[in-house]
């Protein structure tokens, strides 16, 4: 059985796979109250991220504690230090899926996307959501090779909001400037998203093996 | 004389105060090849990002070994994870001066900021350059009163990216999607970028006091 100390590292990692389920559900249900214009289930989700804050403080200070009781060094100084930027990063996630839930309310009762770019948006979100996943699961894990996939998802990622770009400057495309800056804003919202389920995983590949991801990938 | 320790937690300091030059740099030189579509102004700034990075690099690596070395407790260790926090958020707006040197070379010939909107721009980077240079002079004096007047900054800089909005959203304003699209991202950017500079002067405050500078703010 693990000592009193080893638990509350496991448990420092058992907030952060909880924070991505938070933030997980948040960018889904974002994501349909933008879909949708549904006013309700955005300022729920608006109001739900007070909970990934609280859970990140409250790790925080944990971690913080650890660090200065325990004097950790070497793995358990890594994981501590890691803990916290993965804190960061998750709590940066919920506050971009409550800004894309903040559009939904803006334009309500009217969608801030239009029938033509639907698609491509619920496309980000399922790109979102899987990201997040997997980021959850790594932490769970420490599984390198699964960490390291995240980066082809968000080469898809990457794609999407360029295409997104790509419709709203077509020639004669029907879509106007209010309309532009809220499909930017999002779409913005979304590949930072990606960026920090990006950066979790990484996390976890310098936690495991001490090397960045980018340098494991350019050696292989 | 201070040991070599105390000598090595100057130095974090110092290299965050660099930190703040070098973005500082970067946002003001990125605003003028924005500006003026200037091309070459902007490829440098891209190239120039690499020296943050590097320095953040370097910063971090030394305070992970401090940590890992000198097991500091109370405000030693506060100092180092600060400035693990302060370098993340300085890397970033880093990041974020080289995204607006971005648009400025995507639009070249052409400049992406129109006529009416040019002064709102130059605001937006003059409040962008004063929050980085406040924050630097924080970091160095540790001074709390100062470090909460940044908040004010940032409603300036909140201002003006409403006032672009509004602008790009009048009637029968000349503006269209791709002019929205760019203003939209590079506005975004400015904001972010005081946001960062925000928080890095707020971790000050939490260094220095323990508190939080909403905290202190709300008992004030």
């Amino acid at each position: 059985m693990r000592d009193a100390y080893h638990q509350e590292l496991d448990a420092l990692s058992e907030d952060l796979v909880e924070m991505t389920r938070l933030v997980g559900s948040a960018i889904s249900r974002a994501s349909t109250a933008l879909l949708d214009a549904d006013l309700t289930l955005a300022e729920s989700v608006i109001a739900a991220d007070d909970a990934v804050n609280a859970l990140r403080d409250d790790l925080d200070r944990r971690a913080l504690d650890l660090l200065a009781r325990q004097q950790p060094v070497a793995s358990d100084l890594r994981t501590i230090v890691t803990s916290l930027r993965m804190s960061a990063d998750l709590e940066r996630m919920g506050d971009l899926a409550r800004h894309v839930a903040r559009v939904a309310r803006r334009r309500f009762p009217e969608s801030a996307v239009p029938a033509t770019l639907r698609s491509t948006l619920v496309e980000m979100s399922q790109v979102a959501q899987r990201l997040v996943a997997k980021a959850g699961s790594v932490i769970a894990s420490q599984d390198v090779t699964a960490a390291m996939e995240l980066e082809g998802d968000d080469d898809e990622m990457d794609r999407l909001h360029r295409a997104l770009f790509t419709a709203l400057l077509e020639p004669g495309s029907p879509y106007g400037v209010e309309m532009a800056i809220d499909i930017t804003l999002v779409s913005r919202y979304y590949e930072r998203f990606a960026d920090h389920a990006v950066s979790v995983a990484g996390r976890v590949v310098y936690l495991v093996t001490g090397q960045r991801a980018e340098e494991l990938a350019g050696s292989s």
